[in-house]
């Protein structure tokens, strides 16, 4: 691409905060405060397979850094660090213009310097990889959640999901849930101060990228244990509960909620954090020894489980 | 894409070395060696853009990986770690086995570790970053070049490019020196161990990705001098001699050999480490105060510079 340099100088070069040496070098350098180790994480999105043809280039440049930083706070790290690779199949300004402005109000919100990447000309594909800050013994893992801890989530979840079935014509939505739902879908919040508070009290972190029950059983065979969820606890719309479609909560993707396990004497602890981070969290269930997972409907009758999922219920 | 677990298990999955978590968790996490700051360089390569079409997978493996790992080697860092996030239309477990064999065989060359990165559905795609340690106050800037330096290349420049012409059918080569510009162009090797050495003796440094007047551009702008280069000094084939078809060495690219300037007295402490890491170094002009660049021919007189750049001459 002819212009590479100026499109650079033009959308993506800003200022730095926290970086030694940004774009401009055949590589940028960042300096990792004492005690502590890197986080890192890299996603790659693809034009109608991530994300669809028509989607507002700002929400899109948003979203495709939240959703690094989102991996990132599952770590318990705090994410300082972005560099983005992007391929367009031709320079347009207006598109370049819009993303961009949504790409660096998610890093300002953030504390996020971009620090390098490349442009190409392609197939509109996107790739990020975030970097962040660990202190020494404090990362998050998934294979850490033990017998009898409490599992937390973050926020709402299905809300995100219910959007893009909306958006596909799946779905018939009030307006002002249809409105929450897709914003949801489009510009996710990714719990970023939350994740680097939790991992003093909290066992196992994973963020929901791909459904709450994928996503907890990544937790569960990374920690050998099982669960028991408790569906009336497990914080969603009232829309899913009157219209049963509770598919949405279990295989619903891009929730980008935090899923947590934490000993139950550090309850008081977590409120507090989330408290204080304005963040809202729920108890969902708890850490077992046998499988298999276990899902408790609102009379307390075990839902059953279909090899597809829990897209369908007895 | 529903197996990408599994393809990041077979062909991606190996075991780390200087990694404290790999891949498998929602980031990797590293350590750094104290005293130390990091280097960080992405670049995407995209189907019959950067590549063509037939490229031996093998080959793209090796070489998507050095390419980033030249860029870290010319901020005077040693890389160490990286992320490969890959969108392919299908998958192509033939496909795939070649490329990640090429791809380990370099990293297994250069000790890097591949830490993380993404699979997605999508145009053939690859997005590499590599992070490398480099000690406080030995990086290598483009901006360092001081009046008087040496200017020094590691290689033969023109190959590369020459093994492209000779692909695309617009340069009959003799069949050993095609076997040789194709290999180059195909399976460069990064100049890491130079690279990560060089710090301490030289003042300024880039790799050569665009060919050798454009990259010694960028250190002559950033570090505000001039050059002057002789023709006869340029390491490269004999047939560009013969043939005086310089456009490949000064307009060339994907030469990746080190560009680097360094004061007079340093000679012997280059050949020294060039020697010791099995580089070929060579001096091919020195650093001066006027504008503009000039080049001076085999019997002394000035080369004409084309706006286009060199690919004419009087």
């Amino acid at each position: 691409m002819a212009s590479e340099f100026e499109i650079i100088e033009r959308y993506f070069k800003k200022k730095m905060k926290q970086t030694l040496l940004g774009i401009g070098d055949d590589a940028a350098i960042i300096n990792i405060q004492k005690n502590h180790k890197i986080a890192i994480s890299s996603d790659m999105l693809v034009e109608n397979i991530h994300f669809l043809k028509n989607t507002n280039p700002s929400h899109l440049g948003w979203k495709c850094l939240a959703v690094n930083l989102s991996d990132i706070a599952a770590m318990g790290a705090k994410p300082k660090w972005a560099t983005l690779s992007i391929s367009l199949p031709k320079i347009n300004h207006v598109w370049l213009k819009k993303f961009s402005s949504g790409f660096f109000k998610c890093a300002n919100r953030f504390g996020i310097d971009l620090i390098g990447g490349d442009t190409a000309k392609g197939p509109l594909t996107i790739s990020i990889t975030v970097l962040g800050e660990v202190r020494k013994n404090e990362r998050l893992l998934r294979s850490g959640a033990k017998i009898d801890d409490d599992i937390w989530v973050t926020g709402q979840l299905g809300i995100a999901s219910m959007g893009l079935a909306s958006l596909q014509g799946k779905l018939n939505l009030p307006p002002h849930l249809k409105t929450k739902c897709i914003k949801a879908l489009e510009t996710p919040i990714p719990k970023v101060l939350l994740g680097s508070h939790l991992s003093r009290y909290s066992n196992s972190c994973i963020d929901i990228s791909d459904g709450l029950i994928q996503d907890l059983s990544h937790i569960l065979k990374a920690s050998k244990v099982s669960a028991q969820l408790h569906l009336m606890n497990i914080p969603c719309d009232n829309f899913i509960h009157k219209s049963k479609k509770y598919q949405f909560i279990f295989n619903g993707g891009d929730d980008y909620e935090l899923l947590f396990s934490a000993p139950v004497r550090n309850r008081a602890h977590i409120k507090k954090i989330a408290k204080k981070t304005n963040t809202t969290v729920s108890i969902i269930g708890t850490i077992t020894r046998k499988k298999p997972l276990k899902i408790l409907d609102h009379e307390g009758n075990l839902m059953v489980f279909n090899p597809r999922g829990f897209d369908h219920f007895a």
